[in-house]
């Protein structure tokens, strides 16, 4: 490297014609206009146009001429003004351009296999294999960049709130639950394993015990799970806890650090405090547990309507417990028998048996019901119906019959669906939520046990602690999430902070006190040595990025993802290893026969 | 929790009497005195002294007297002015106490198995498996808050730099060279494996080919290495590349970024730049490549005087290779025999066979040397040497002589031994010097092959680039390493940017074709689009804290840290797994016999 720059390529205007410059960076489009010779100079900060002039000195022209693209390129020249029509205003360096009078070459690139555009139309697969020129794509690094202000933003808020950035270990002991643990062998100790943390959680929870009072970390988790379409096997969770607070002061905590960010970040103001939904009303009037809910169409159960009406189906769904649930689809009675269609089998995706519409007519001046179901419903639960869901001519009702969870769910899935597709979802705005009073339990149909909704660190709420032996699936947490745009963008509780209930929620979770000694007693131990009560919260951060970026996919907020089968596709891993090194291990692989 | 607190414990000032406040926290300190009971009630922030009094309430008074040591309580009261003997100026709440009118026991402690003071006196075995009390004293919790201002100050210094965070994934591809890669077995390709990084090394030379032109990350590594006492599995390095740039400019960088952490830390100014230290001379000087240099007592070398004098073992020595290095410790004639022979053991252990000391003394008006060895040395050898160490009488001249590797680190640890010992030390001052110019390969001596010093992707100097193929150990790198007070605190390299020289360098260290392919084909195959020149760094992060706090355990500055056998006291780390989760991984244990 002779010439070393003196700017980069987005930072030369109007204000440096004559001055003499060295600029570095890639080689971008080239054109020869005139016999000139024009290449867009890119690096990190923009582009700059240089030109060789053949009339200036033929050899160097010659030599621009065969300089390949994406090759890497010093240049020194002087800075002109562009002629009056070749100004380019939508590029800060739009003004000028640079004559070059030197030329080195530093690096020689071979024909890239694919084009550094952002509309690349090459695959993903193909992408990911070469990451470092996927990230060359202005849409890629601006993803980085933004993630790179995301990382500095929470952390200044959070420091200027006082919490303290603790580093927690990543090898671990194994504590699985929910998810599958990464492990890792011990050599040391063969036949010990370290475990890859699915979440700082307990780490988090020893910090308060140990008086931090506020902590917070931008931390690398790990979870080794079957594929689901957008996860990935590490991935970064903002983890927040602090110490003599409720429900109250972590959600207004969080409420400030998201104000801070939105308006940091995208110049977006939020209303605080957020509206808070009870799981229940989440359920009932959206279907799911993150409602999106800046577009209205809620759920409407009709159960008792139907458990009357001549339509034998929902009357025995109803009957045997089950619920009739539906939204009104305003306006959308001209969907095709092929919408339809495609209506139901995207509620068939959801274990939904079947989907029930109605279009609204109006007939000789009264609102009545279409569809071939129609004929199951008298004139008099017709109008119930469609007084229930506010329906009026030209509307689009539709229903599912089913188990609660599975009526719900369909429905809440089918309202976010058709709402994509009528276009009722605002653009650019960002609607957070509180989801609170979470069942603490669920059960778990593959294992035929209760399971934690959320962790088992997770308090019960005083009024239905009493619950826990007698009727663990009535207990609430103190469990909250933040919803953004129908997202669930953090998850978080107030913890346990004795080890009497500790142990309580072991045994109600079915965890013998030998296995909860054996797994947690670490944790069980150290509660008995001033546990303040705390509580906190944990963000998807690369969801959250995303998110505010307006991009569906997390992998394309990450630097270097893995596929959803959990392979890098740029280096090769997983890979063999030398059989020296498990020998050292004392593994051994089995291979299938 | 019925009170919430309206401040912390290390808040309220005179400026409050009169107030109604709730503070939480732990109990420290109890005392009754005239009556009273006195507690300290700590949190993070402080201690306030809360004062139950019988005369207002006795049942209050009563509860007071049972609660226990670090058990955590909030209390409701009046802030009153301390007596005037009671002040305590060394306390930001010395002036005031608060007159407990209400008090909530949120948690009842144990007796800890240690009392919870920085003058602990428990063992380090006892605080790590007990580190939420350990972390709960205050000098372990400053070590943390500090840690915690060293990472913001950095990103927010490199931050205002340009520099963009970027996380580099830690499921990687296993390329041990040097340490061993802690492995990852893969669920869903069963046999094979990730690995944890060494560091981010290959990835960040990705971003600077992906154009990202300066990068940082405080990234977590992992080295599964023998044990070593002040090294950890994990540890945390902060990471820096820069594109377009020389070793000028990696170290002008670094130069800024200390002086600012100095300044913006300890209120520290360091002056710029820094000493540079030519490898050849670092260990001619001081015998070390991370060389103290606050203090003088450099290493003298006298082979070419002890070539001809007297002495048969340093004649022999020296004619077959080897050299005579020594120090002087100025005014140190008075060390006694045992001094001397503890000396002896110290050089011993870096592989000396001997130690040979002069006393220098005055006789009759000329100085001479005085030893058991001094007679195989005549007046005018003697005067050689006294002239060559520039001693005088009352100084203790001590020597080593054999390989010169050997000599040099021997006579180096020794003198920074002594110096120690003498008091030559200052206290209190940062001196940092970078050490340069590096040999490229070294031969290890385990594989009876080359290996790189730095790592494979250093680029070697322009000057001796000639001599990868002719003469490697003649190869010098553009590798730098910054010292400070005797401590690598970082070490960093200029890179290889081209395929055709990173081949060069692989042959070199007898890497087949194949093998750099297997292992190393994807950086190879990157390095053909269009690679800039880059450099860069990484620190130490733990061991920069510690030396940053005067501590000389890492483990000190490391909430969560493992021992030297790599175990985890506190949770029990790493512990057997379910035979379930090997078999999913397709693992057995090869079980000793």
């Amino acid at each position: 490297m002779k010439m070393k720059r003196t700017h980069t390529c987005g930072e030369l205007t109007a204000e440096a014609v004559d001055a003499e410059v060295a600029l570095s960076g890639w080689i971008g489009s080239k054109r020869d206009h005139g016999g000139m010779l024009f290449i867009d100079l890119k690096d990190r900060y923009g582009i700059t146009q240089v030109v060789f002039d053949p009339q200036r000195d033929g050899s160097l022209y010659a030599e621009g001429k065969e300089l390949k693209p994406e090759s890497v390129i010093s240049i020194r020249g002087a800075v002109q003004r562009r002629p009056e029509g070749n100004v380019n205003p939508d590029r800060k360096t739009g003004e000028i351009e640079v004559v070059v009078e030197e030329v080195e070459l530093l690096n020689r690139s071979e024909t890239p296999p694919f084009e550094i555009v952002d509309d690349c139309g090459a695959s993903e697969e193909l992408r990911m294999k070469y990451r470092y020129l996927d990230l060359r794509r202005d849409v890629m690094r601006e993803n980085m960049v933004f993630r790179h202000r995301v990382y500095q933003s929470m952390r200044r808020y959070l420091s200027g709130q006082g919490f303290i950035e603790v580093e927690t270990p990543t090898l671990i002991k194994s504590t699985p639950e929910g998810a599958r643990d990464y492990l890792v062998p011990s050599r040391k100790f063969a036949g010990r394993f370290f475990a890859l943390p699915q979440s700082p959680q307990i780490f988090k929870q020893l910090l308060m015990i140990a008086g931090f009072d506020k902590y917070f970390q931008i931390a690398r988790c790990y979870r080794d799970e079957d594929i689901r379409a957008d996860r990935q096997p590490e991935f970064t969770q903002l983890d927040v806890e602090m110490s003599f607070v409720d429900e109250d002061d972590v959600m207004a905590m969080n409420e400030g650090l998201l104000k801070f960010l939105m308006k940091d970040l995208l110049n977006v103001e939020v209303g605080t405090p957020f509206k808070r939904l009870p799981f229940d009303e989440a359920i009932g009037k959206y279907g799911l547990d993150a409602p999106a809910i800046r577009f209205g169409m809620a759920l409407v159960d009709v159960s008792d309507v139907c458990a009357d009406a001549g339509f034998k189906v929902f009357q025995s769904i109803v009957a045997s417990g089950g619920i009739v649930k539906g939204i009104n689809a305003k306006g959308a009675s001209n969907y095709s028998r092929r919408q339809l269609d495609e209506l139901t089998a995207y509620v068939g995706e959801y274990g939904a048996k079947g989907l029930v519409w109605f279009k609204v007519e109006s007939e000789e001046g009264a609102d009545v019901l279409k569809s071939p179901t129609a004929k199951f419903f008298d004139a008099a639960h017709q109008g119930r119906i469609i007084e229930r869901m506010s329906a009026e001519a030209g509307d689009l009702l539709l229903f599912v019959a089913d188990k609660p969870e599975v009526a719900s769910t369909a429905v809440g899935r089918l309202r976010v669906h058709l709402a994509r597709q009528l276009d009722l979802i605002p653009g650019d705005t960002f609607e957070f939520c509180w989801v609170t009073e979470f069942p603490m339990f669920e059960f778990n149909e593959e294992f035929g046990c209760l399971a934690a909704r959320h962790h088992p660190f997770t308090s019960p709420t005083e009024g239905t602690l009493d619950d826990l032996e007698k009727e663990p699936l009535r207990v609430r947490a103190r469990a909250y999430d933040l919803v953004l745009n129908g997202v669930e963008i953090a998850g978080g509780s107030i913890r346990i902070n004795t080890p009497e209930l500790q142990r309580r929620v072991f045994r109600a979770l079915g965890t013998g006190e030998e296995e909860a000694d054996e797994k947690f007693g670490f944790l069980i131990e150290a509660l008995k040595y001033g546990a303040p009560p705390h509580g906190g919260i944990a963000y998807g951060f690369d969801r959250f990025v995303a998110i505010l970026r307006g991009i569906d996919r997390i992998r394309d907020v990450i630097a270097f993802p893995k596929t959803t089968t959990a392979q890098c596709l740029l280096s090769g891993a997983p890979a063999a290893v030398d059989e020296k090194q498990l020998k050292e291990l004392k593994l051994k692989i089995i291979r299938d026969v």
